[in-house]
């Protein structure tokens, strides 16, 4: 297993669904840092179950203890511990999957290599472990206070919002459900959310995320240029099947003379289809990329599936699950890109002597 | 900077691209293998400039010389230092670009994060890294020999191979200068190159991997995820744009009910929609990604752009490049994509007690 | 701040001596692993503090709580978490040091590097951490459990058990508070930690540790050479100012002819001057070393020091300390070996193809 | 293996003794550092064999050659790759230890370890490995211009340097072959080293070095303390049996009124039995610690040893070694320690907001 995140900025993660508790240690965040711990519940809140009618209808606090690392309101230097308890495992939900594997979740694959699986709720799989990387990334966010990080969600299915993030006006995500800034968007993806909850079905979509007034100099090629660790970081969400940044897979079509983004005499550039990265370092633009989301495995239906002895049964999905995983995915793409940020700002004051 | 790739089988790289030479260390691979040091090269002639019309004309033995971890055709277990001579470094051809940061190069991003640079022909910036790829992944290779790793190319512009990639005969890969396996497709892939060639200009395009016969097992969840891992790496080639696996950035558009793999008693899914892989570990299937390239920014065209004392200059374009690079990286995506499952082979030893 | 240990079997940890709880990580453990958790909490109890006459008599109970990567007993490959509380915050003891620079402590430079530190007890530094490393050592003795270490008191002050370790039961180091399996020294080893503490004062000593039934190849040359790491580990151990192995600091006056360890046929060793490791790899005897502890600095009398604005103040020690730390260390030493091999039980299944 | 030594100043090296050339890559050594390149090759001088009488009288010039990283004479922040040519591997002498263990060398736990052994000269155990450390380290030192460090023969067997290391002139280090900076110490000490010589005999010693002008704030605890890591660089060096820094050893019979470093107002101390270390940071005194060596393995004489099937065999020992290895040893332990600090200057640059 592979618990830790980062370099120099980390965050190393435990926890199942269904236990005790949910938590991990943050390591090398600066000493001196003044924390704002109200900021910090307020993204964990923007990421819990049940907070609205479009997404899964469990309730947890998600309250955050910290245990360590934080003195008179200011980080020390010494590493941040932090627990998340797990309020609400009703254990029972999942007694009958004891014996089975969901089709496309994790279950057929962890029991296949480890043995043995908690299969309370996806145990480590779940989903839930993404309250860990919030609280991480809120840090972050305040270590990185002059960066803006903006994620939002651009399609739902087939509706996809077609409009540039620079005609965005991102203060008015938060304004809706589904987290698009575009009103009428957002209005058709929350009916074709609720459409697909009737049918015990879900559905996948897409998030981009815009992260400006990143300083030139973020990446460290060969080995981590600076979208390769976004990419990393962003496949490493749950449910996540691609990633693309500046011009994307829509870029291969074009030639190099269209392509290219002509210098401004300031060093800015023309235009951005290189995505504010150039040979792995940013460059001072603004950094954007769009990550895809496949639909929620778990479905409120009957299926077919085999038990862990290869039998073939049949299974009624049931329980308390998202239709669709962007709106709350929102909150988590911030945190973890916050996350690379923050390695990259402190790699970067060992560039030069 | 950050020169070494992988966890336990691992590269540490150097050299610029008009230096004396380029190499690097393998650490990591176990004792007791026998090494083909002929297939090695062979790779790396695969990557080599100069070997078709569609390619740079530039020519380059690259020859790898072994200078320590292997021992009566074996490797000891000890690092596997090696170097690649710089045979053509034509220095004069870049002289002009010493005061001049090349729109969507790594010029400026070098020069103003390091303080300075080699200017010679994109110093460490430069592709020519990847035949350090190349050679570690051909080793990685030897240690899998069970895993069948085939990339291909799939897309150059708009010209697109629509085949599933079951229907194609990855034997034929090699017999077109494109690498595409479908004869028809290859042609007008290749015609199109020819064309952009003629203006002067670049194409991107995309390459297709399929590893078969992986074990089900590879993977390190939470944060070393197969497919993350993977994505990473693919990041990492000079002007990728893009990854997606499995049902990627179509699969956002589907329902869970269209994406769910069903289960075979035998474990095997009846579809494949996950790409081999479910919760970040390899389940036994094929796994499939695709890999977005930009157009090479290099053009042999008139360009503005400015140097570096933010004056505005015109350009001249010349020198020996690609008019597209997809051709070139097809052995290189195989290598990173070897060098990943090297490194969770032997992850993956470690699994139980 | 670096508060990750180990490679494979990776401890993770945070706390301050009187913060809400101490706790950890542990990373890398192998799936299956059957957990006797009583074993683990009878550790800690023999470290925990207030359990004789020689020792603090500051009461705590260190019980420690699992949160995740514990299932049905056995652990499932996922990271561990663990907390133990902290019960026994006197925090108005420490209210007097707030300002104040103890010598010999780590008060100065924390507050230097830091700009700020937790000054209630030690706050990151004190060796309250060392429950943590008992924790994490628990466990690997439960994964090596065919290795058996034994760590005892091998002198306080001057007074030092003159045997050697072949001749000792190790089944008697428990049968006395000073933890020396020879029952003469030990008395003699009590009395003066008694005379010392009467004086206020306190006073310094050994610990010899031996590593019986490893395995041949433990250990990973160049760079983690067996020994070089557990030399690592015991200096990270509070107090710690010298490490030596096999003959050590007197080896340096023999001959080569006869500090050379000559082969019986079956690889064993008829001497074992090299204490167990030859290369940075176990070769199968016993591995023996040595720890220098110094004597605790806190004092129970008045000394003179400067306070954070540099001002000489005298200072009047109380408080509940240890007149000597080496009774309480054998078990941390014991849990930093157990840790260290378990890094290399798990690094040497990475060996050959 | 395990061949990359630092965690951001960091030297990843490779190389046999007999193979075509030993090497490494220096990563994380920051931009703009102005090398001077004699001053590396004579710090290599300092440590090749055949320079006096009481060394080795192999002959290799162990020039350095640069392959990347360097550019008009400063780092550019990429990866520095260096190879050391091997001219004078005589792989005759080395052939009749095929089939041979010769005792307290490696032979015996690299051949059972990895299953086969470059057995030409010590392979990768021979401590020809070293020169690759002299480059890193003469690099570091460098990048530490304002820091001093001087290493020095403080015994050969017996023969004991009894002055504190404040009484000497660390100028007259280089004045003898023996490299002891007191000229009566060291004329007895080559003496003792001629005689032991003549016997066919080896003898071990000890090394002092002592590290000046440290900035505060070096250090990073819990796991990276200074002194933790500057013990395991020291007991990676071949034939290193122990490590002690400030009392050492001999300050555990001390009692805590005595060992106490007291403060003067400025916050240095008006002792250093700490070493120039308080909880695992540099607090700006001098760090000073003595290394043991045990006598060379390999003897000019007749000895009984056993074969790879476990046959009794008699050895004529011959060759060209070292009868003490402390002289040659003295630079390389100012390399690893400049490596160290170099490391946790690095560090040290992350510590504050």
């Amino acid at each position: 297993m592979s618990n830790s995140f980062g370099k120099l900025f980390t965050l190393t993660s435990f926890g199942e669904s269904h236990g005790i508790a949910i938590g991990g240690v943050i390591d090398g965040c600066p000493a001196g840092l003044k924390l704002d711990l109200n900021a910090i519940q307020a993204e964990l809140d923007r990421r819990k179950p049940g907070q609205s009618k479009i997404v899964t209808q469990r309730k947890e606090p998600d309250q955050v203890e910290f245990l360590s690392g934080i003195f008179e309101g200011q980080t020390t230097g010494t590493s941040i511990g932090f627990i998340i308890k797990n309020t609400n495992q009703k254990s029972k939900d999942y007694s009958d999957i004891k014996q089975t594997f969901r089709p496309s979740h994790a279950d057929y694959t962890y029991t296949k290599k480890y043995g043995l699986r908690d299969y309370r709720g996806g145990g480590r799989s779940s989903a839930r472990e993404t309250a860990n990387w919030i609280v991480a990334g809120a840090i972050a966010k305040q270590l990185l206070a002059s960066i803006k990080i903006n994620a939002f969600t651009s399609s739902v299915g087939e509706i996809a919002l077609n409009k540039d993030y620079q005609k965005l006006d991102f203060s008015k995500t938060e304004d809706n459900m589904v987290r698009c800034p575009d009103a009428a968007s957002a209005e058709a993806m929350i009916t074709r959310i609720q459409e697909i909850k009737k049918q015990g079905d879900t559905i996948g979509g897409t998030i981009t995320c815009v992260a400006q007034n990143v300083p030139l100099g973020f990446g460290e090629p060969i080995f981590d240029k600076l979208h390769a660790r976004l990419g990393q970081a962003m496949l490493t969400l749950n449910a996540v099947k691609g990633f693309e940044f500046g011009s994307g897979f829509e870029g291969t079509k074009l030639k190099g003379s269209q392509h290219n983004d002509a210098f401004n005499k300031n060093g800015s550039t023309k235009t951005n289809l290189s995505g504010g990265i150039q040979g792995g370092i940013s460059n001072g633009m603004d950094i954007y990329f769009k990550i895809a989301f496949k639909p929620v495995a778990t479905l409120l239906q009957k299926y077919d599936t085999i038990d862990s002895d290869g039998n073939a049964v049949e299974v009624q999905g049931k329980g308390r699950h998202d239709p669709c995983v962007v709106p709350r995915a929102v909150p988590i793409v911030e945190a973890l890109t916050a996350m690379v940020l923050a390695d990259f700002y402190l790699l970067n004051r060992l560039t030069k002597v």
